[in-house]
């Protein structure tokens, strides 16, 4: 992990320039375009190459579970974590169907769900379904990644042990590392896991030091008593734990979770092989700010996909000093956010390639008052 | 056109009852899905069918030449406009690039372009080039329904007679016709035009009340001092012209544009037809608001692709009622807006269409609280 933080370089703005150099000599009148500019721009710098291309993409959707679950946080049952995991695996989820229309991979990891697929033939039934049901190449890989069986309740005591979580950063670091040998050019982040609005939370109280109830909303659809508990219980789990704000794997062992380690991870590893990398929505954006405080520079190589209405994203993408891309009143998850938004930043980077310049074209570019 | 105004009903809301209906049932917190799951049911209720399609897309782009170009409104010289068609018809402009990303096709329509292209070799040698390029499909179609020879400088008279802006309304009206019995199934808007952010500012005023100051911008790109100029230009023309902002057709004629006026014919042949049409930007949604005073029922049809950086957007869209889907600082026009806008609205119909349902997809659905 050291060494990975270690390998991660600014984006070169030099090719930020380049790039705008192009953009100015295209068809067009000067940054007519917008925020598909930047998109354009940011990717060429991430890169260090003036033509780059995103042909292949992937969306890693991190599984866990999560002790607090037992504190009535959520509006679903703790066993939809694993029913959703095969979800995925057949194809039926949000993820999948927008990542098939973003033309993205969906790989699903389990990092830290609390079942044990090794005793069951379900995941196999499923993934058979999945891929004979002739969705492939959309059909979604599992990883089994497993660090926890779930956490432990973070009310009571830590949710991991400070070795736990740098083994889930590590998880996503290993991820990068391997899809960007495998030739990915862009990837996404998603989760899924009952209660993990909860610990994102608790990560942007510590990090952005927001009090509790500026920061916690009603997830999946909870009434307002249920949130005034959630607000309680995450207060409780703080007040319990004490993390350290200057250290973020503290608070990510003591009120994180295995799947938002995992997306830390993934982020620090994406910003090491200078690939860029699309935050989903507020636990996405927990992970990215655990990952930020870890190493401020993995910020160049991320994009915000959208503005959630989950409340306290905005103060988390603020933190890091993300603008989201899309905003749409998403608060699903799984990485159908950065799915959309993959289409938006693959838009800037056609305009890039694609448009004639003024030359080309024929097309008069004197400018006449 | 008043037959086709007649055949104009509301879309149905029983029917965007029954798609929410699906879209509660299906693997994903209630509602979570925002503004796509509005798409969703907006698309069932307009097309009276719980599993439509959305597979032929097209974008019009209305090409146009004003008069009051003259009156150094614009950062770019007039030939530009049909400089840029040609552009269009290489497949080298932003409509081009962004409408391939969305699989949608284009056709550009010559409905007031100050040129004679029956007197021209380059259009037949562009289109050849296009075709032979292999851009096929996305290879832009050319239609010839020239009203006028560019519009008459509005600040000395107006642009166009009335009869000739009800014959570009019919050329809109004819299109959609045409495209509907093709089989396409969802319509964008898009125009060129140099000068035409001059008539859309007009237009704003007069339709919603409001001084021209407040919804005039820099168009391409203009200096400080143009941007007054042209001010005193619109506020010119308002003055001679005298238009009657209960008569959207004499508002259209004396400071409006002949692109202007089929985007409004498009949008109305598409409601009679009960067509989705994707509004692009600020020229646009001129088009768009001398639709809906026409027939406010128009409203049901239309989806706001965008929030255009380009000032008197807003108020315009505030009048109709509509919300944008994107806000990407676009101001670049030809319908690129509408082509990324069709990417979203398509999201929202597959999520609808595609995602397993709790009980296909073993998972519960049980509210805990």
């Amino acid at each position: 992990m050291r060494e990975t933080l270690e390998r991660i370089t600014p984006a070169r703005i030099e090719f930020a320039e380049k790039a705008q150099k192009r953009l100015d000599n295209l068809t067009k009148p000067l940054g007519s375009l917008g925020r598909l500019e930047e998109f354009a721009r940011r990717l060429v710098a991430i890169f260090e190459d003036t033509m780059p291309s995103l042909d292949k993409k992937v969306i890693f959707t991190f599984a866990g579970d999560h002790g607090v679950a037992a504190e009535g946080v959520s509006a679903y049952p703790r066993e939809v974590t694993c029913q959703m995991v095969l979800n995925f695996l057949n194809g039926g989820a949000g993820i999948n169907v927008l990542a098939r229309h973003a033309g993205a991979e969906v790989v699903v990891v389990d990092i830290g769900v609390d079942y044990d697929w090794g005793l069951s033939q379900d995941l196999r039934a499923k993934r058979s379904e999945a891929v004979e049901s002739g969705l492939s190449p959309y059909s979604p890989a599992f990883i089994s990644k497993k660090v926890v069986m779930g956490t432990k309740n973070m009310r009571k005591g830590p949710a991991m042990s400070r070795a736990e979580a740098e083994r889930c950063i590590d998880v996503g670091i290993g991820l990068a590392d391997e899809y960007t040998k495998k030739g990915y050019a862009i990837f996404g982040t998603g989760e899924m896991g009952i209660a993990n609005t909860t610990p994102s939370s608790a990560i942007a109280a510590v990090l952005t030091g927001k009090p509790v109830s500026e920061v916690t909303g009603k997830g999946t659809g909870i009434g307002d008593d249920a949130l005034k508990n959630k607000i309680r219980v995450i207060e409780d789990a703080i007040a319990f734990n004490k993390p350290d704000a200057k250290d973020a794997i503290d608070v990510l062992s003591k009120v994180g979770g295995a799947e938002i380690g995992g997306i830390a991870g993934l982020i620090i590893g994406a910003a090491a092989n200078r690939v860029p990398v699309v935050i989903d929505g507020f636990i996405s954006t927990a992970g990215a700010l655990v990952a930020y405080c870890m190493e401020p520079k993995t910020k160049d190589y991320m994009f915000a996909a959208h503005n959630s209405v989950e409340i306290g994203h905005r103060a988390m993408l603020k933190k890091i000093g993300l603008k989201p891309i899309l905003d749409l009143e998403l608060r699903l998850g799984e990485g159908t956010g950065a799915a959309l938004a993959m289409l938006m930043i693959e838009a800037g980077l056609k305009i890039y390639k694609e448009m004639a310049t003024f030359g080309e074209a024929g097309v008069s570019s004197e400018i006449t008052n």
